[in-house]
This record gives C-alpha cells, sequence and structure tokens, in this order.
C-alpha cells in the first residue's frame, strides 16, 4: 500500500462529537422560515428556459406565472421531505465512501478558480496540471475526503473538453469521492457515464458515486444549465449541493435576516426539484453566503456578519433535517498571509460549529475564490486537521482526570515526568505540523521562515511523495477511450 | 476632544448578546467539579512562605498541614461566594469605566513579554519608550477597553523602579482602566498608592480603580510574592485576576479533564484568599491553560485542546457565577504570519464563545508571550473590532428582513441599487480596515502588500494621530514627585 493511502486510510470521513452553537432562539427561527414562505408566496423564484420545470413545479402544485414559480407556505418545505437526511457518497476505494450527513462531516478542496499561484511562479492562469496536482494533494491529505469538483479551471484546456479531463483526473490519482461537471446538460451526463465505466451502471443506479455543486443564479433564479444539471444528477440518483451564492447587497439585500430567509427559500426550491425529478436522490442543502465591501462593491469573507449568518444557516439546515454545506477556508487576501487564515480560521470554525456536514472550499482558497494556492492548499489542510481534532470533543474519563499523575506530582512538582505524562504524551495533543513552535533561536538557526514559506516547501515534498492509487486497466482504459472518443468528436470551444 | 478620545468613546465597554457555547453536558461539569474537589482535598494547595495565608485559610475551616491547605469538598466554591459576579473597573476618564462580569467583555494588550519586534527593527529587548508606545496604542484604539499592565518589560528601567514608570505611563497616557506591579508587596502598594493619588483614598476605599493579575505558581502552589500582592490589592477593595498557569504536561496533567478540574481548583483557592482578605473584594476567575509540544517543550496556542479547554473552562466559571477572564490573541508564531493570526484566531473566537468577560492578551502577542509585536498589536485590535460586532449578533427585525427590497427588485435583479440597500449600506457591515478587498490588480498596483506590511504603516500613523488626554498638572506634578521620591530612595537593582 502507498505511503499515503495509509495516512489516508487512518483518519476516514470523521464525526463531529460536540455540539453544534445555537445563536438564534426559536423565535428568530420561526421569524426566518415565515419570511423565506413569505418569499416564496409573494415574490417567487424564476426558473428559466426550463419549460419541464415549470410543468413538474406545476403538477406538484405551485403557482406558475410565465417563468415564475410560486409556493404556498410549507409547500417547498414539503417538497423536500423525501430527500434522505444522511446518505453514503462512495470512493472509487470503498475506504473513501463518506457519509453525508447527521454528525459526519466531509471536507473538500477549492472549487472554481480560474487562477492558481504559489511562491516561485506567482499568479498566473491555471493549467490541467495544475488542476492533476490539486487531486493528488488531496489525496495526499487525510484531512480532506472528497476530492471536490473544478478545484481550478484547467485554462488550457478548450471549455468543452475540460469536463472530460477533470472527471478523469478525479477517478484515475485519487480514490474519493468527487464532483462532476454541471457546465451543460451533456457535460453532466458525460460526467456520469464516466463514473459508470468505474462503478457499473447497477452500481450507480442505487449508490451515490458522483455529485456535483449547482449554484442558484441568485437572486431567486434558477437557469436552464442549472437547472438541467440538476435533473440530469438527480434522475440518476447522484447528488447534488444546492448552492444559493448570495454576496450581501448585491444578490440579496445587504442585511442578515434577509439574507437568510432568501438562501433558505432558494435551497429549498432546488432540492424540491430534485426530488420531482426523482423522489429521495440524495442532496445536500448548501450556500454561499457572504459580505460585500461597499465602498469597492468586492465580496469579504470571514466577516462577522457572515459568521453569524454560518451559525444561522446551520440552524435553519437542522429545522428541515438535511445535510449542510456551508463554510470553507474564505479569505479575500491575494497570498497566504496572516489576514487569508485570519479570516479563513474565523470563517472555519463558524462553519464547524454550524454544523456543516459539507464543506466546500476548505483548502487553497484566496481571492474571494478567484485563485488558488499551492501554500494556501496545504495550510487549510493542516488546520482541518486541527478542526478535526476539536471535532471529537473533550472525553472526562479515569485516565484524562489523572489521580494518579497527581498522587505522583503534588504542588510544585512538574507533570513532564509523570508515568501518566509518558502514557498518555503521544496521543493527547494533535500533532499539527505546519506552525513553528520552536524558540526564537532554533527558528532563526532554521531560517526565520515564515509559514507560507515553510507550506511551499511542503506542497512540494507532498507531490514528490504521492504514489498512484491502483485502477483495473481494463477500466483505465475504457475511460480513456471515452474521452479521446468524446473529444474526437468535438471542434475545440475556448469560450 | 482629540480625535482618538472621539474614537474610543464611540466604542465603550461591549456586552455580547450571544449565547456562550456549551461544549459539555453537566454530568461532565459534575465531574470536572467533584475533581477539583478531589484535588483540594486529598492533594491540596501549598502556600509558601505566607503564614498569614495559612491562617486565614484555618480559620476558616480548612486543614493545614506545614505549608499545605486541604478542603473539604465544597468549602473552597463557598468562600467564593463573598466575590461579586460583576463590578464597575474605572477608568481616569468615566467615559472608560468598564463592567465586568455578566456578559460585559473587556479587552486589554499583551502582559509580561520581556521582547519586542517590528518589521523595521526586528527583535530587541523592549524598553520604557516601547510600553509608552503600547499605552498609547491601546490608549486610540476603541476595541481595547483596558490598557493592561506590563504590556512589555521596559527593559531598560531598573527591576525595582519599573513599576513606577508603568503606572505612571498608564495614568498619564491614557484613561483606561489598568493594572499595578505584582512583583513584591511593596510594589503593588506603591502603585495603588499611585492609583489613590489620582482617584483619591476615600473614591479607592469604595471603588476598584486598579487590578493586578496574580499567576498562580501552578500546580497548585501560590508564593509569598503572588499571595501578598493578592492580599495587598484585595485588602484596597481592589480587583485581582487570579490565573493558574498551567501548560499541560508540565504545570499539570497533558489531559485536558485534569487540567480543567486542577485550573478550577487553583483559581477557587486564590478567590478564596482575597475574600478571606476582604470579602466582597472585586475578583475576576482566570486560567492561562494551554497545550504544550512534547517533542520541543514549548508551549503552543490556538490548538484543538486549548480551544476545548477554553469552552469548558468557561461553563466552570459559570457555575461559580464569577466573571471569567480568559483568551486572548495567543501564537507561538514568532512574526505576524499566516501562522500567527490562525492560532490568534482560533483561541479569540473560542473565548468569546466561552463568555470571556476579561481578556488579557487580546492585542500584540508573539511568540508564546515572549514577544510583543507592534504590526501584530493592530492586527489583533482590527480583529477584535470584528470580534466585537460578532458579539452583537443577529437582529431580526422589519428593517433587516427587507420586505420592500424584495418589492423593489425580485428575481435576477441585483439589489445594489435598491432603496434598502442605500438606506442600509454604511451601518450593514462592521468597517474592518486592515483586510484587503481590493481586486488583485488594485492590491498589486497598491504595492502588493501583505497584512503585516500594512500593518506597519497602520501602527506608525496611530502614534503620529496620538493626542495625550488632558490630566489636572496638581495631580500630574504629584505623580511625578511620588515617582520621584521613590525611585530617589532606592539603588537601582538589575535583578
Amino acid at each position: 500500500m502507498a505511503k499515503n493511502e495509509q495516512v489516508a486510510e487512518a483518519a476516514g470521513n470523521p464525526r463531529r462529537r460536540i455540539p453544534t452553537y445555537e445563536l438564534l432562539d426559536e423565535d428568530g427561527l420561526d421569524a426566518l422560515e415565515r419570511h423565506a414562505d413569505w418569499i416564496l408566496e409573494k415574490v417567487g423564484v424564476e426558473f428559466r428556459g426550463d419549460a419541464e420545470a415549470l410543468g413538474l413545479f406545476r403538477s406538484a402544485g405551485a403557482s406558475v406565472d410565465g417563468e415564475c414559480v410560486r409556493f404556498e407556505p410549507g409547500l417547498a418545505r414539503h417538497l423536500c421531505s423525501t430527500a434522505p437526511s444522511e446518505f453514503r457518497m462512495h470512493g472509487r476505494d470503498p475506504r473513501h465512501t463518506a457519509t453525508i450527513g447527521g454528525d459526519h462531516v466531509v471536507f473538500s478542496p477549492t472549487y472554481g478558480p480560474p487562477f492558481v499561484t504559489d511562491l516561485d511562479r506567482g499568479r498566473r492562469y491555471a493549467s490541467l496540471e495544475d488542476f492533476e496536482n490539486f487531486v493528488k494533494l488531496t489525496y495526499a491529505t487525510p484531512w480532506l475526503h472528497h476530492s471536490g469538483g473544478t478545484i481550478c479551471e484547467p485554462v488550457d484546456v478548450p471549455v468543452n473538453k475540460r469536463h472530460l479531463d477533470m472527471v478523469y483526473a478525479h477517478l484515475r490519482w485519487s480514490t474519493k469521492p468527487f464532483m462532476g461537471s454541471v457546465t451543460s446538460p451533456d457535460r453532466a451526463e458525460d460526467s456520469i457515464e464516466m463514473a459508470r465505466l468505474v462503478f457499473g451502471s447497477d452500481f450507480l443506479e442505487h449508490n451515490c458515486v458522483i455529485q456535483a455543486n449547482i449554484n442558484v443564479n441568485s437572486p431567486l433564479v434558477f437557469d436552464d444549465v442549472m437547472s438541467g444539471a440538476l435533473k440530469a444528477y438527480a434522475r440518476a440518483n447522484q447528488g447534488c449541493v444546492i448552492s444559493p451564492f448570495i454576496v450581501g447587497g448585491a444578490m440579496g439585500p445587504v442585511t442578515l435576516s434577509a439574507l437568510l430567509a432568501q438562501a433558505h427559500a432558494e435551497a429549498m426550491v432546488g432540492i424540491a426539484l430534485s426530488q420531482l425529478a426523482r423522489p429521495g436522490s440524495p442532496m445536500v442543502y448548501g450556500n454561499f453566503l457572504t459580505t460585500m465591501d461597499l465602498r469597492s462593491g468586492a465580496p469579504t469573507f470571514g466577516t462577522p456578519e457572515a459568521v453569524l449568518a454560518t451559525y444561522a444557516i446551520g440552524q435553519l439546515c437542522r429545522r428541515l433535517g438535511l445535510p449542510l454545506r456551508c463554510g470553507g477556508h474564505y479569505t479575500a487576501s491575494k497570498t497566504a498571509d496572516a489576514q487569508a487564515m485570519q479570516e479563513s480560521a474565523d470563517a472555519m470554525a463558524a462553519a464547524v460549529l454550524a454544523g456543516a456536514n459539507f464543506v466546500h472550499q476548505a483548502a487553497g482558497w484566496l481571492e474571494g475564490g478567484l485563485t488558488i494556492g499551492y501554500e494556501k492548499f496545504v495550510m487549510d489542510a493542516d488546520h482541518l486537521g486541527m478542526l478535526q481534532r476539536t471535532m471529537q470533543g473533550l472525553g472526562i474519563d479515569e485516565n484524562s482526570l489523572a489521580a494518579e499523575a497527581y498522587r505522583e506530582a503534588g504542588p510544585g512538582i512538574t507533570f513532564l515526568g509523570t508515568a501518566h505524562t509518558l502514557a498518555n504524551f503521544e496521543t493527547a495533543n494533535h500533532p499539527s505540523t505546519l506552525p513553528d513552535t520552536n524558540s526564537f533561536e532554533q527558528w532563526t538557526e532554521d531560517g526565520g521562515l515564515d509559514m507560507q514559506q515553510r507550506a511551499n516547501a511542503r506542497w512540494k515534498q507532498v507531490l514528490a511523495d504521492y504514489e498512484p492509487p491502483a485502477i483495473d486497466p481494463s477500466v483505465d482504459a475504457d475511460l480513456r477511450s471515452f474521452v479521446a472518443e468524446k473529444k474526437a468528436s468535438m471542434d475545440d470551444a475556448w469560450y
């Protein structure tokens, strides 16, 4: 077994064993739910260019006016009720199969940036090589349990062929669960077909082996690309994360209560459509909810308002009983500096206490998601390890109360040499490795490197140590043939 | 009114309007309380060289064996019961008078480092000029409400005279509450006497105008310097923060449950002594509780274990009903890099949700407290502003639900230009200023500075803008005379 597989196996898909944080009381949650119902009844949600979706909603009792769908209070919530509260998301290696929902938590890397950066080469357009590197880095860390989707845009590959190379990379260079394409229904179907080649048609029909991220075109719009991909995945019984994408002040009002009600409304409607397409298809209640610097118009991250919204959206989701996507190592910073980790740490701490089950954007995110950083990636992964230790909570038992240690040490006597310390020191504290805990003198002798510089050495080492997981050669050949044939059937498109 | 006073006045002493986070259930808290009682009954706490303290405990019903004091279960808790749950801590300017306890929160700067660092000059021994600079920086920020104590050690002043210059600086260059000396009972008395010159003897007798930080010599020891200073402040009806100082594996066992029980036991015993010296004297239940890298022996900060311990100590303190000190912008990093703010953000987020009423070490801390950094100071202060916004919570009312905005915007239409956005955008989001939210192009044009570099310019600007608060010239003359006479009465001592 490869070294990195051993590491990955050791960690698995963790469970949150600490309570969630309840920011709002029941009255507050009732008010937000009522307002979501008001938005759905009085304002409505548009499904643009998707007559089939409009028909499904009409037949389910919603009122359809042109492309606008309106819901009686409670209807959207009712339509979500067939979605499972928890489901299994299969990896190519069964040891990487994850549970999504309940108190289980899955972390996955950044999604979507066209740019990549590292300390050596600076910021540049991302390439397929970068994409493959991040698949490998994700595979190699025990703290990410999902290979993600468009970890970065492989800008050197034609737009209409990228999904083939990305899905192949996830399936070939990793064995963790992954996400397929949503940029058109055809590309969604291609993604699902490639998963069928690996998992088999029968298995796929009854199990979730591929997911997709469906961004709502907030405010209150689903375009036919998104609703089409959503229906394609749902009908194949595969999973989607339905993510209202709201930067307060632009895609929603600038005040938090409204943002939350709108996000709740949009997520419910997306999940409702999935259940109309195929009842029981495995969905995640998602959101991308943040603030804006209203002077510059730029989105901001890890802000107090975003933190508060994260806690509240977790509570709203728990009322629905669905798996929750929220959070990420979010930052507006252009470099992996103090700002980057301050904003990222604040955003992620809130996501964990909010009860996130699925955390997209958990590693590598910079510049509001426009860039993925190699150094930031390994910093975030290390920090995820810490959060996963925090999630284990504080066990109280005879050993941890350490009565014997007090009998041995006592007032004024160090505990360093007690039998209890010797028996427990290797397991007592989480072994994070990127933060420097040495003396100033030792740190100076080691070059006086900051964490970003140390992270630069780290990601190179992880890539150098990477060993690809085994794959059945005939399956690999099928995948390669599929990609080659599809590519041969299309002209290059660059838009 | 000076510019910085206006800013300071605007913020005041904030209240936490969000719930605390309850990590442990009642059974867990019971178990920790029982174990604290077990430690106090079976192991005991030593008061070294302080026969008076031993006598006070004996007369209160504790069992004294040599210098070791043991308590029947419940006795220490009972002796704490006369300490107030909430008290007023007066500033020289009444606008800076703070409430300590309940849901009120006070942030104060770093305490104790012998070194100082900044990007221009690097790490060096701190001087009185540095000390005065940090008093001024603290005065000028609205996000710190307390001037602290030994913000850094003015190493260029003889050890036996430092307290005079430090107390003078707090009283002259700031009007916020502050801490006096604890390094000997004489120096504690000098500190209190200087406060008397400003506030008047009568006022001081009935009001808390000076505080001290009393570190327990953990494990389970108070030396006579600490117990002597504690009694001096308590008898003058002034406040102390009683801080068990435990790095797990050294001053206590390596497991969290034991650390928590021990910290609880030590804090209760210190507060008990204060109440025996003067019932009703205003105390804070403190702690300095963290982990160690057991490979290097160095303390570590913002770790998962320290975060969990912070939540739990808050719960134990709430059971006693006393004001809680915990947290800080802790880090082991030597520089204000990604590590520094990652660890600091994690530590502070936990302190806020743990219900901290008094946060020492809230600005400037680096290198496990050995160094205070100018850049780190202004970063931390800015981050404190964010946390104070988070503490205000999420209000739900007609305006924040923004029904009108939906009537104006609706599906697919941006909210940027709605009347609701225009009416709310200036107040909706906390105006943090150090994080960069510009585009990559704008950031590059501005020099591509990381947050540490931006902070370098910030602290220089704040010092340049600083305007000293007014002081009655006769009071200032009295203070200067006191300092001069005391200094003249002593030879310089450098150890």
